[in-house]
């Protein structure tokens, strides 16, 4: 038997990212949590409009998503608390810049992927950013096999609930496999 | 000096969902961590349009989100690997309907969230669903001070890159409150 606690939104933990823009032409960075995959090419980042980034993002039609390790933990959580209203974040890492030009990116961040805005969903208070991902950059240490190894890379994951920042705890089954047992059972 | 890996999605993990529906009026559940926050009240699907499920949602217009625990790994994977095109899903769990009236919830999960479908976004392949969160439902073994506790809850997390599935980690630092030290350090 299930209790009702509202219009609870628990699909938490999510990676805590550094979303880059050039607002005005300067870098910015802000941490956002609420984001997700729409298919192997696209993301989307969830923006309260009262955020400065919104305005760079829609100008240059270009943005980054930055992945901090638990080592830019301070860092990452003060992007989240000073606005670049008021303050200039843009000497806080070392930027570069890749194929689309305008969308900075962190030196510091193991993994960042340079995104093209492909539709802006309209929210009352936020707008749903979908972005495809044009480009991948990651730092050689934390690739494996070919692919970006998110044990070295370190995540912070975020729930709201609690506000807190969590580490990627330890793989203890494999997707696509793990469920054959009960595919057996069918027989 | 970054390498550039070609335009890999890393953001991961995310949490392992399974989204119930019910199509031809029967409940379908399917296994989605393709997910993400819009705001406080929205959710997105990244759902392939292969899936069965998808022609349910559009035609109820509901579905549900249901957070199964690390316990549940086998029957979740299982939701993944077969299709209810061939496999009927429906008494895999015990089933249970809310004020939407069509969105099937899982009572083996301790939480879920019961959704309206507020907006589909077609991409080639993929439906982005966008849901709004009407009700909430949850074992009371997994509330503290009146909030989900998803150490409790002992969600899925789901990494594409190794196909794996990992267990939430260790709360290292609070959100808000950790960066504070660097603006102290802007005075």
């Amino acid at each position: 038997m299930k209790t009702e606690i509202g219009c609870k939104n628990c699909l938490y933990p999510l990676p805590t990212t550094l979303v880059g823009a050039n607002v005005k032409g300067k870098p910015n960075f802000i941490t956002i949590a609420h984001v997700g995959i729409v298919n192997p090419q696209a993301i989307t980042l969830g923006v309260n409009k009262i955020h400065y980034t919104n305005a760079g993002i829609k100008e240059n039609g270009t943005f980054s998503v930055n992945i901090p390790s638990e080592n830019l933990v301070k860092e990452t959580d003060y992007c989240g608390l000073v606005s670049g209203k008021t303050i200039d974040k843009s000497k806080l890492f070392k930027v570069f810049y890749g194929k689309l030009e305008t969308a900075p990116m962190i030196e510091e961040c193991p993994v960042t992927m340079e995104c093209k805005l492909i539709k802006t969903v309209d929210f009352p208070n936020h707008d749903l950013f979908i972005g495809e991902v044009v480009a991948t950059y990651c730092d050689e240490s934390v690739v494996k096999d070919g692919e970006v190894d998110m044990d070295k890379v370190q995540p912070i994951l975020f729930i709201m609930h609690d506000h807190g920042y969590y580490k990627l705890g330890t793989q203890f089954a494999k997707a696509w496999s793990v469920g054959k047992e009960l595919k057996e059972d069918e027989k």
